[in-house]
Parts: structure tokens; sequence; C-alpha cells
């Protein structure tokens, strides 16, 4: 494969790309987690702007790739609310808006409501440009971490079985993280999800042409003991009608008893932010070694370094 | 005192801790001030992250935490409408939301609503929080810059006559500085407020079990004379009804007249924004020394440098 | 002229202050477009710190200042949306936000609503204050820009055949621009714009005290074979009744056959964002050079460059 000059869609990412990726996202956090600062990559981009764009507010993953980017020895300009903020007020384009920002900085961060924004800004844009999230369409980035937090703790993702739970029609990290599983060996998917939000076909049929065997159930307590990992969603009722929200909600949920049908060394996992779907204490969340959605979210902070070292050196 | 992890409560300062914190404020400023940068300090948080949580605006806090950091050699990723954009939005806690940053940033800064806010982050979070003010409850880097000014105008805190004006039941500047005043020596406090704002109880109660001296009094003419200390407040209107408001609004200011009642060596403080409860000229504010608020503003940011230095180092 | 301390309006700017800033610019531009880091400006404002106060937003001239400031190696605090979220929600004046901001920061970048805001803020501040759009009033920087572009583009600015389109009534940079051009010789200014957003008899009068040649035309196919320079301006319905804009929207338009009767050495120039009022394809934007406006906005970055050199240093 050709470097990536943009990181817009999981469907860009190949094997090669997300080894070669995984392998210094692994380095940037151990010498991370030593804490011996200065590190090798401290001043590694110094001089450099990031400019993030944030059309939809998500002050997590903006933050992420901020931090990741002072952390490099880089610097920030930013919009937590473009929407409301930036000159698309006044009825300007995006592409024209990117066409202006690509020269006050070395890579664009951009999140946006519409499913093609970050193919748009790509296209017009003259620095590398990275989607943070559009539409209900593509959030590349989560899903290296996801697929990162796999690899990491369970030592390898090929030969996994994977149950995905929860609002699977408008999970964009579900949808992602189905696809990109493509590329490895032996994954089984198991799809559990209220009747109104199931996994759309387009990628089941994706997943049959890439004969990856994969199956929809309704029982949670028949599937947890059997999977390596359960990957469980947020209704996203800001993406749904009232009554599609009422007839979704609380049907499934993971709970200490849940928990405590899976193997020992599965793991939980969840994009967050998590509202009822997941009732754990904070000290369970703390000390069951299975529930891995926060290390999920650190690692956002270190694939993100590797992406931009990636894109910048 | 055991070295704070985080900045939670004015109750959480001893004596000693002030007067260490005060002195290095001291040699900061006097640096500062010589304008010879590069500053001994000016690397001193290198590769450091700050996290700025507004969920209630203040620019004005805001920018002299982030200052103070930038200052230091550190740097910042922030929000400064966090109860708009960020994923409490989506329903988060904020437990959840600090176990995330903390992994971002070295140091959160957290302006709330609630008054336990702050307990409940630095409970969950692995690096020192600061309390930038959490509902009326508490403002704790506040209430060391006032008595940092109150020290450095009067040279000492001890056996001074403070008198405290204006809004003091939903004043927390005003609250916690009456608390902390206990652990200094034959400290006097004036209280005088509208009817419908006065000191509330626990405070009292507080100041009488550490036998300080204190009185209520409702003519300015009389005080003013008498004390070395004028803190007023501003009415808060966002803290309660429009009649409490329309009742207490403009019964006690201070104008050139009031001023010119203090003593010559006194000093008139106000925790800022101040409205109409100071009518002053600018000129005036300029050119009498007793106009201490805008001083008072600046040490600010040289309590929170020292602060952060405190914290991370 | 004396070194001016802040920058408020166009009219300060004299011919020897735009020469040397201009070869300035020009300096820091060819070291930029280069490519090789460090520049010989990379550290050259290290340890100073920028404010931007956006009380009305553009994300747009924030990052142009934000960009220009990082990469001399300075710092930068802000604020978005300070009619959100700053004190001035509180009731407190401009003076005061000043008279702290002042102590946090050693410039301070401000757009405001009012025509006298930046003023008012250098009347206060002890650091340098530039108005980045102050109402109707002034947007000096963005003259300084367009003038930059101009005698780049055009190898200079005297003699020039100048014709301003669009809304002349609200527009601030073509005021500004008519404005400055009195100081340059032999310049002939031609406006055109619908009947109720005409240019205003002050800056008409201001011509003819200086002897600017100047005329007002309704035909764009009769001026665009005749002009250098077409400057076009957004009908900026923000500042107008509903009923005006419906009148003034869509009156002149340049498309491809307007561009096409313009002189093989004329530029195309405009303030951006536009709306309809240009409507070329993203492929002639990018290929015939006589659209110059996102060249000019590239500029912006390095004009505002110089100036906080010029300011700081």
């Amino acid at each position: 494969m050709e470097k990536l000059k943009h990181i817009i869609r999981t469907q860009d990412f190949d094997h090669e790309f997300l080894e070669s990726l995984f392998k210094r996202t692994s380095e940037i956090k151990n010498e991370l987690v030593s804490g011996k600062y200065p590190y090798s990559f401290s001043d590694s981009l110094n001089g450099r702007i990031l400019a993030s764009l944030f059309y939809e507010e998500s002050t997590r993953t903006r933050f992420s790739f901020e931090s990741a980017m002072l952390r490099l020895g880089g610097e920030v300009v930013g919009t937590e609310a473009a929407k409301l903020f930036s000159s698309a007020t006044k009825g300007e384009s995006l592409e024209d808006t990117i066409r202006i920002v690509d020269n006050y900085a070395h890579v664009i961060v951009l999140r946006h409501k519409q499913d093609d924004a970050a193919e748009i800004a790509a296209k017009y844009s003259e620095v590398p440009v990275i989607n943070a999230g559009s539409g209900k369409g593509h959030h590349p980035t989560q899903t290296l971490l996801d697929l990162y937090t796999i690899n990491e703790e369970l030592g390898g993702i090929d030969g996994k079985k994977i149950a995905m739970i929860g609002d699977l029609a408008n999970g964009r990290t579900v949808r992602s993280l189905a696809y990109i599983l493509t590329k490895f060996k032996d994954v089984e998917i198991i799809f559990i999800a209220p009747e109104n939000l199931k996994m759309k076909d387009d990628i089941k049929k994706h997943l049959r042409e890439h004969k990856i065997k994969f199956s929809e159930k309704s029982s949670l307590e028949e599937v947890l003991p059997y999977i390596d990992i359960a990957y469980i969603t947020r209704i996203q009722k800001e993406r749904m009608s009232w009554w599609n929200y009422r007839k979704s909600r609380g049907k499934y949920k993971i709970g200490e008893k849940e928990l405590n049908l899976m193997k020992k060394d599965a793991r939980l996992m969840h994009p967050l932010p998590h509202v009822e779907e997941i009732c754990l204490s904070p000290e369970i969340e703390q000390t069951d070694i299975r529930v891995a959605y926060f290390r999920q979210a650190d690692n956002g902070l270190y694939v993100r370094m590797a992406l931009l070292e990636y894109l910048l050196k």
C-alpha cells in the first residue's frame, strides 16, 4: 500500500499499515507510561500546527487529538463548535473553509455531521485531513484504537469471537469494526441488537463476501460465555426518533451478573460515553480486568500520536 | 501537613502551606515583573498538559490558569463550555469524563455548577484536580489570591479588620475567606449585607468556635473608617430570584465618597467582575492606591503558577 | 511616524509603515514557503502569550492570528465566543475585562460588535491591542493583507485601477481599502453596488479631498475589461433587513463569463467567505491565475506574523 495522505475511511487500512501503526503505538505507549520525560518523540512535531475543526462537539475525541499533538511537540488551533462559530454560519462551503485553514495548519482534524465531509475536505486540502467522525458513516481513528485494544488485550485478533451489542444500526464504531475484521483470519462475529436497531445489510453482505462467520442472536446470557470480546454501544438517541429510542433503550444491559458470565480472559469494550447500557460499580470497573473500556479510551491517545507521526514525518 | 494531591476546598490549607505558597508566589511575581525572559521557571513544566474543563463559563479564571500553565512551559487543552459541548450532553457522568481526561492531561482544572463536583473528580482522577469554582460552595484558588493580596498589600494578615460587604449568602469568595481567616491571629470581621443576603449561620458558628471576633452592621459610613480591608462582592443575580435581586441591588455601593471614608492605608478588594456596587471612575481606580482589585486579579496569575508548580513538580 | 503601540484603525498606517511591514511579510512568507524548519523566526516570540478575545465569532481570522503567534514561538489563550462565555454576560464592562486580561497576555486580539471597542480597549490595556474587526467600522489587518496582496500580485499599487463590487455600504473591508488607497499615487477606484448598498458619502468625501479619481458604475461588463483589481464582497445579510437583502442579493455576480472579461494580468479578490456572488468552479479557482482570493487569505497569516513581530519585539 502507498503511504496514506489522509485518514478518511476504515476501508483504506490494510494489514501492513495496521501492523506497523500498532507497533509504533506500543513503542510510544511504553515510553509514555515509563514517565521518563523528555521522550524520544517530545520534539518530533515541533513547529507543526494541528487545526481541530469540530462541527459536531466531542470533547473527548478533540482532547485526545490535541493532547497527542502537544505531546509530540506540536501546537494546536481549534474550534469546539464550528457549527455555531465558523463562517459556515455565513454560508461558506466546507471546501472553502478547508482551502483557507490548510494554510494555517499542517494537519486538519475534522468532525462533521455530513457523511462525506472528510472526503470533500481531503479533496481540497493541501495538508493531511483526519476524519474524527463524519455522520453515521466513518470514525476511522476509533476503529484503529478498538483494533489496537483487542490486539493488545488478547494478544492478537485472528481467531477471536467478538460480540457486538446495542445500537448496531446507528453505531459507526461497530459498523467500521465489523468491516475491518474481514482483514483478519478466522474471526467470528455475533450481533445482538434490539429489533429496530439491527446491523444493516451492507455490512452483512460484506462479511459474507469475505467469508467471515457471523450470526445474529437475541440472548446475552447465551452469547457472553462464548465470546472473547463483548463490544457494547450506547443507544444513540440523538440519531433516532423518540419512539425508536423508547423501544430499544434498556433492552441489553451489562451489569455484574452479565460480566460474570464472561470468560476470565474475555474483555468488555465500549466506545464511550456509556450510559445505562453498562451498570457496573466504579469499584468493579477499577478492579475487574475484563472491564477494558477505560484502557481502550486511553489507547486513543497513543494510536493518534502514532498516526500524527505517520502523516507528518 | 502532607503534600496536597488535589486543590479542592479552602479547608484543606494550613498555615504552613499558605506561607510556603505565598513565598513562592512572590518569587515568581518578582521575576515576571522584572521582565527578564527567560525566567528561572520558563521550562519548569515542559511536556505537561493542563486540561481546563469549564462546565460553567469563566473566561477570566480560565485565562488565568491557562496563562499560568503556559508561562511555566506547559501546554493546555480546554473547553470553555463543557456544559454545551462535552459528552455530558450525551448523559455521561462526571466520573467517567474524569477517568478519560486524566489520561490526556497531567492536571485537570474543573469548574462546575455542582457543589461536590471537584470532590467527585478528585476521587476518580489519577492526576491532580484543581477546583476552579464548584457551585456556591468552593473556589479555593480565589481564596488563595485574596489572602495573598491582603498579606502583600498590608504586610500581614494577623490583627487586621476586614469588612465583607454585599451578597454574603451566595458569594463563595467571602464565605471561604471568612472560613480561612480563622487560621490567623486577632482578625476581626464585620459583615454588611442586605437583609435577604446575610452571611449564613454555618460560617458564623465556625467563627465562634475559633473565637474570631465578628459583628454584623448595616451602615457602611460607620464601618469604613474603621477597617483595613473592605471586601465587596457583586449581587449574584444568576443565583437568586428576581425578587430577591430587586430587593438587594444597589443597597451597598462604594463610590468616591465612600472610598474617602477609608483609612489612607486601607484597601478595597473585589473578586470581579464588578457591576454597579462599585462606582468609581477609571481615573480614581488607576490612581488611588486603596483600589486594590485589579492588583488582586493580577495576583491570581502568580498564585496559580505557584500552585501548578506545587502540584506538578 | 512613531512606532504604533496598538493596531486599531487603518487610518493610523503611513506609507513608511506599510513599506516596512510588507518587506518583512515577504521575508517571512519566503522562508515559510521554503519549508526549511526551523525558521529564523521560530523562537522569536518564545514566552509571549496572545489572548484572542472574539466577541463576534470568526474562526478564519482567529485561526490566522493564533497560527501566526504559534509559528513565531508564542502561545495562545482564547475564547471563540466571548459574547456567550465571558464575564460580559455578568455585566462587566469591556474596560474591566481588558484591565484583567492584559496581565494574562502580552498582546490582545479583539473582535467586537461595537464600532469603538478596540479604541476603548487600547485606552485601558497595558499591552498592545490588535483590532480584529470592530462593528462596521474597522478591520485594519484585513486592509493590510488586501494591500499586501495587490502589491504582490501586481508588483505595486500606484497607478492601479480598482473596482469595488457588492455591499459597499456595510463592507468594512472595501471602506477601509478605499480609505488607505489615498496614500498611493494615481490610483483610480470604481464603485459598483446595488442601489441600496452604495458607498457612503464619508468615504467619497475623503477621496475627493485627497484627489483620488473615482466613479460609480452599474455595469460589470463595462468595467471588468478596464480594471486591474476586481474586489468583490459578500452581501452581509446579518447586517441588514431581510428586505434590503432580498433587493440586493444576486445583483452582481462573477462567473466564468465575467472572469473572462478581465485582463489576463488582472486579479479577482474577495475577503471571504464568499457565497453566491462568486460562481466559479473549483477547477477554475485552482487554475486561473486571476483568481487571487485564496492567496489573499493565505497572505493574512504572513502579514499577521509580521505585525506581531512588529508589536512585540
